[in-house]
């Protein structure tokens, strides 16, 4: 019997990828990836900080390009491999990543009057524009909808659906205007596949609605008519033209089409699964279970978890989303994760360039970060230079780093912002816990878990708990590979489809007790700057702060004073 | 007749300067730098970020070259110039900066058995080794000697003579008992210039022993037996070693020694005036007068006012001393100060080395920054890399900033180090008028007062007050010489040489009030950040701090969100 493959597609904030893998052991065969042509290294910016876009011709292009690619690496790979013998495609985006459509489901960017037009590009997960209108939805829902915040961390964000869209409204009318309706990148990518983008054909999946646009069968999908009127009345016009159920990821939305055959290479015909979220796949491509907390770690992170859909669970303050299904078909997928992570560690390298032309590198900052104690700097950063998502929800935070002295180093800084992601990641599993969600294992997956071995050390350390790492070094494709894999019904259901093709790296990251307990020592005093900078509860006064951190640093390096 | 001159000996963190000028008018006729040899940029450190020695033989083979050095450069200038005619010596030094010396006032530090243990060595102002050692004095004075305290800001530092003393005698008591007495640097040069190092024929300045050692003539001089025996019996015998009185710089210490004349050139028996510190004679050689706040902006910064020693004087929180002539004779010498200022931005160019090779100096630095308008980077910094002299008087503080983005650049950080020092100035400029000391004009001088017209601007719009900058861009060794010529008997009194020396530049660099406007909305920030940090009596939140300065960030840019 010949093997058979299917094609993930991960459509990252910077570039896309294909990976294509076989079904019965999830060897990987052939990858491909394509970084998008449009704006600075894929992201179109603007004088405006806050403002994330992206050109939808990137999209289909990428597709296209890292398909036929990645078909040629198989071929050079497994002697004998046929295109044929891929029977199944599924996809994984950022998101929320929405674009505004015409009636026809064709983005307005590809409209020659929207060409150049930001609001008619595609909203990047990482755009900050609409703050105003997501405090604005979030006030409202706190008056008359509560409970659809309770579903989404009690504050709904400038990343999201409406957020967006409503911003749009406000800001450039004439793109709204002009906008039959606006889809998700998530679902946007399957449909262009099968030729199924009319809008009263698309099939949106309930990862993005469900997380981003607050989405729930419980109280009829989409936000009511009536509460999104209260908004603007152009978002409940808007709500008509919005597809009345999502779906899950055992669904598929469709086929591939001739035309996309003939661009790909592929056989048409083949069934494309329901889109999700790059970090939702990604946590099916770790092979995630209850109990198993994956840890994405990206340009930013998300910290997936699943939890049985027939035992209670608490609303769980500050997490993204508790959404039926979200990440596998029978569990609540349960959404945290921090707004910035690698993108932090870019920043201080590509944007502060600091040590000069040999010791600013990643790997040569890492080198030096790695020969330093814990403690030792004396600095204590906060991980919020993009916002902070879990467990504030707030984007209006900014990045700060404290314990600087005349001989500071670039990497005592660079370890310092390493730890304070670390610090976070620590926030994020003790709320999963404080609400029951007890965390047995931790998986990590995404660039910085496979290349760092100093970050998941480092974390280890922070947490007290071991950091095991997905074997693939590209779980997202991997997981939107295995939707495919389902969609073509070559595994009946995830978890056999998980177990054939998912697996784990031989090394672990134990944490070293001393380190741990140092940490110990400082996470406090993270956790104060966390909670005197990010809520208005707090209430004391910093003047240890600064004093500890100089204890520590003395005891770490054997002086006194 | 023929012009006399004087010269002035200058030492400073890193080097060691010669000034040569005309009595008459001020002119500067030559001028050499000598980098002292021993340890980094003549500073001697060690693994204990706190420690920071100096070598004395650095002092005197500095005086030989640099006075040799500024008397060819002389001769070259000015046509008929002669060594015989320069006939007065003045010194200034940093501070306090005190050397352990044997019963003949020979530097430990020149006998084999010591010549490398770093006790031995002088103990440069800003090493912070006897933080304990301070708090230590600073209790026992609160509890049986307040009026000690309250000339000196209510704490007594760890960069003074006593808390140095005091650690060499815990940690290194091998040196302390080879040690017959201590000597500041400002004493020692003239002493050695003069043969009159011996402990019972030194002279001893008021300005190091009124800001440093608690010597004031009203209560008999240095602190009495009994408070110094209570810190250590060992110290209560030193005091016994210490000379009994201390002098203002209108008197001479002796005479340049035939040995001295011959190793730099000079005629043997003119007068070298009493040593005194840098910021002093800085002050000096700016022409302070009552009302007169001179501004010495160097690595560190001084903060130098007078006072009529015959009206009222409030003890004034915070300052570093309020000590009868320790400036002018006639007047209380006030002197506040910045821990760090130039050494922030030196940190940030030297260690962090930001920007890539073409854009991280000074130079570039300064020309992205100045094209930045205040708030538009959304920073906001602490300057307590080195702690904070006035007014929390506190080395046990650290840097901060805070307003980090993924997109802020090296250029940001810079400015807003320099808006931190500036708002640090005006922190000095408001405690000083709190006190009923009216701060009517501002003079800037020293190397970055000098070089960096940005920072001088960002300075005036901060404080909303015009920045003069004084005409020599060597105004502490122009001090020194004024020194010399009082001594000299060429001038009958300092105003006289003041007048006659000093001067301004034309450019005064008037505040812009648009962006007084902004800093005025950003200093409250700024406030409680230091006051949240830096004392023990703030209570409160910080939650409006990140989005006030992204309030004002929007502002700044024109954008909204």
């Amino acid at each position: 019997m010949n093997a058979t493959y299917t094609i993930g597609l991960d459509y990252g904030t910077n570039s896309v990828r294909a990976l294509i893998v076989n079904t019965a052991n999830g060897r990987e065969v052939g990858t491909a990836v394509w970084e998008y042509e449009h704006g600075t290294q894929g992201v179109i910016l603007s004088r405006d900080p806050n403002l994330a876009r992206q050109h939808p011709a990137d999209y289909l292009k990428g597709a296209e390009v890292t398909i036929r690619k990645a078909l040629a690496e198989a071929k050079r790979n497994v002697r004998g491999f046929k295109p044929e013998q891929v029977v199944g495609i599924g996809v994984d985006t950022t998101g929320s990543t929405p674009l505004p459509v015409d009636a026809e489901g064709r983005p307005l960017a590809f409209h020659k009057k929207f060409a150049r037009n930001l609001a008619a590009m595609a909203w990047l997960w990482k755009d900050h524009t609409s703050v105003a209108e997501a405090a604005e939805i979030t006030a409202l829902a706190r008056e008359i909808r509560p409970h659809y915040l309770a579903k989404c961390g009690g504050t709904y964000s400038s990343e999201w659906f409406f957020s967006k869209i409503l911003h749009c409204l406000r800001t450039a009318p004439e793109v709204f205007e002009a906008a039959y309706t606006w889809v998700e990148l998530a679902d946007y990518v399957p449909a262009a596949l099968t030729g199924t983008e009319h809008p009263d054909r698309l099939t949106v999946g309930i990862c993005a609605a469900g997380h981003k646009a607050m989405y729930n069968d419980a109280w009829g999908g989409y936000p009511d008519e009536e509460f999104l009127g209260r908004l603007d009345p152009a978002l409940a016009e808007l709500r008509k033209r919005l597809r009345p159920k999502a779906y899950t990821i055992n669904r598929s939305v469709g086929t591939l089409t001739p035309e996309w055959a003939k661009r790909t290479g592929l056989r048409a015909g083949i069934p494309v699964a329901v889109g999700a979220f790059d970090a939702h796949l990604g946590a099916v491509g770790s092979g995630i279970t209850p109990g198993t907390l994956v840890k994405i770690i990206g340009t930013s992170t998300c910290d997936m978890m699943i939890a049985p859909l027939d035992q209670p669970l608490a609303d769980i303050p500050g997490l993204c989303g508790i959404v039926p299904e979200s990440i596998l078909p029978g569990y609540y997928g349960l959404e945290a994760g921090q707004s910035a992570v690698g993108d932090i560690f870019n920043w201080f390298v590509n944007y502060i360039q600091p040590g000069g032309p040999k010791n600013g590198s990643h790997e040569a900052l890492t080198r030096a970060a790695a020969k330093l104690k814990p403690g030792e700097s004396g600095l204590l950063a906060l991980d919020w230079n993009n916002g902070n998502r879990t467990i504030l929800v707030d984007q209006r935070l900014t990045g700060l780093l404290l314990g600087q002295t005349l001989y500071t180093t670039p990497a005592e800084i660079y370890r310092a912002l390493i730890e304070a992601t670390a610090f976070g990641a620590l926030t994020i599993i003790n709320r999963f816990e404080e609400y029951g969600v007890k965390v047995e294992q931790i998986i990590n997956c995404g660039g910085i878990a496979e290349k760092n071995p100093l970050v998941m050390q480092i974390y280890a350390d922070v947490t007290g708990r071991p950091m095991k790492i997905s074997r693939s070094a590209q779980t997202c494709a991997l997981g939107a590979a295995i939707a495919g894999a389902v969609v073509a019904g070559v595994h009946k259901d995830y978890a056999s489809a998980q177990k054939a093709m998912t697996g784990l790296k031989p090394r672990v990251f134990q944490p070293n007790p001393a380190a741990h307990e140092v940490y110990r020592q400082l996470y406090p005093l993270y956790r104060t700057l966390h909670d005197a900078f990010g809520t208005r509860e707090w209430t004391g006064n910093l003047y240890d702060i600064m004093k500890t951190l100089l204890e520590i640093r003395n005891r770490a390096r054997g002086v006194t004073g």
